[in-house]
């Protein structure tokens, strides 16, 4: 099924909230979709790109008359904007995010939103470290991955149509429960960020590093460049199953380092073999594709 | 200076030997090139892929009257083929190696060889997850940096020869002393390298996952893909600077760990700025290109 709106609003016009603005125009998804942005500057880049038909710096302008609302916003502002969305917007409107992290935000909506609940989390596997609606695509979402919550006492007319919604724009969706999805994430991408940016730090006050700095590197800490703002709002709002994923990754490093100070050539090649096979099964065409 | 030759003998013929052996012959460089296999099927590949014009089982039929011998070989191998170098071919010819760990093998032949040495360590920062004679490319080592040994007691013809070898087939030599380049590599390559390997092993046992992983884990986990042997034998030839390094990154993991942990949003924001800040700095085009 193909959805279509109205009047869309989207909550914050960065490069999640522009693409999608891009994606739904391109496909004749909307009538009209509303951006709404902090920073004047930020709606008009989207307006100029065409992501979004409207700009506005207040979300109650945009929202009024939306019958779906996605909130783009970095993971921090999210709960304010559950509130404002509830106590303004029609109660018919369907309403989704875009947020790396599912729990606090879907816990946040099921204890203050009516039942069956209208706000279903999405988590769409896209982005980059580049950001801002200046790097917005109309094809982000093509062929991506979108987490969409499942969970007791959603209305099912919004969850399908919010499934509706990433499959019109090419993205292939599944269904979790949001604490199985943090707990996940945060070995599939909070700590590998984390990991990221603390090998970045090991290149710091070395002098004329570049020659040394090869394209494994280059690989490894490209998400590094992220905004910091991003992941600290990612870590707190998931900051249990960081925090003990942290754990594991330095107890794995610890095993490394024991065998390289014991020179134990056969400890090291298990822990790499455990990491070549670890990573082929991780993106193994094969090997499945649902939860 | 482009340098020229009569007869090459290459130890090794995998990624990085079967990529020289091609870039040498595509430029007219080497008359004839000889390779060195443990295994006939790895030469026939080379054979096919005209990246050496004859195979050899035994070093010694291929060094015989070679006037450069590049030793290509994993790390672990280099001491003994030294010796073999040392012990079987012309005192002219001039030999260098690839290995990405220098202090361990220029050691070994400042202890072994006659002065000034005519053996000049070298390590091409090139090279991929890919390997074997099948994946040579004869552009490999074009705009690569390539590391060369800096010391006393080296003869002043081989050095320059060294550089003209790698600058004829389109590098950029950089001089380094041995110590100083296993410091900075165990930061820029050699713990990243168990970094990601540490990293992939996180999604171990967990069912689905496949959904959950996304364009940064493929990123940084892209080297953990690489052969456990090789990185077995780095680790064992720069111990000392990989199990400080190791301390450093844990230590670092430990203070993210401690913040999210606090709850310590400022905290956060300084670690992931830190880590984008270093991030820019490694790749950043102007920020010189010299040791």
């Amino acid at each position: 099924m193909t959805a279509r709106f109205q009047s869309v609003a989207i909550i914050g016009t960065g490069l999640l909230g522009a693409s999608l603005g891009l994606a739904m125009k391109q496909r004749g998804l909307a009538q009209v979709v509303h951006g709404v942005g902090r920073r004047q500057s930020s709606l008009d880049i989207a307006l100029e790109r065409s992501a979004i038909d409207r700009g506005h710096l207040d979300p109650k302008d945009a929202i009024l008359d939306a019958d779906l609302i996605v909130i783009c916003t970095p993971a921090g502002f999210v709960p304010e904007m559950l509130d404002c969305v509830r106590d303004h917007a029609s109660p018919n409107a369907i309403v989704t995010d875009v947020t790396s992290t599912k729990r606090t935000i879907c816990d946040h909506a099921a204890s203050t939103w009516q039942k069956p609940r209208r706000f279903i989390g999405s988590h769409p596997m896209a982005g980059s470290e580049s950001f801002g609606p200046e790097h917005a695509a109309s094809n982000l979402y093509e062929g991506r991955y979108v987490l969409v919550e499942s969970a007791p006492n959603l209305d099912d007319v919004a969850c399908a149509t919010v499934h509706d919604l990433w499959e019109s724009i090419g993205a292939i969706t599944v269904d979790v429960d949001p604490a199985e999805h943090d707990h996940l994430l945060a070995r599939t991408s909070h700590v590998p960020h984390i990991a990221a940016a603390a090998v970045a730090m090991l290149t710091r006050n070395q002098r004329g590093i570049r020659p040394f700095a090869g394209g494994g590197l280059r690989d490894i800490t490209r998400v590094a460049a992220g905004r910091p703002e991003l992941w600290r709002d990612i870590c707190l709002t998931n900051a249990e199953s960081v925090s003990s994923t942290l754990d594991d990754l330095i107890a794995t490093l610890q095993e490394f380092k024991d065998a390289v100070a014991e020179e134990d050539a056969n400890g090291l090649d298990q822990l790499f073999e455990a990491g070549r096979q670890a990573r082929l099964d991780a993106f193994d065409e094969n090997n499945g594709d649902s939860t």
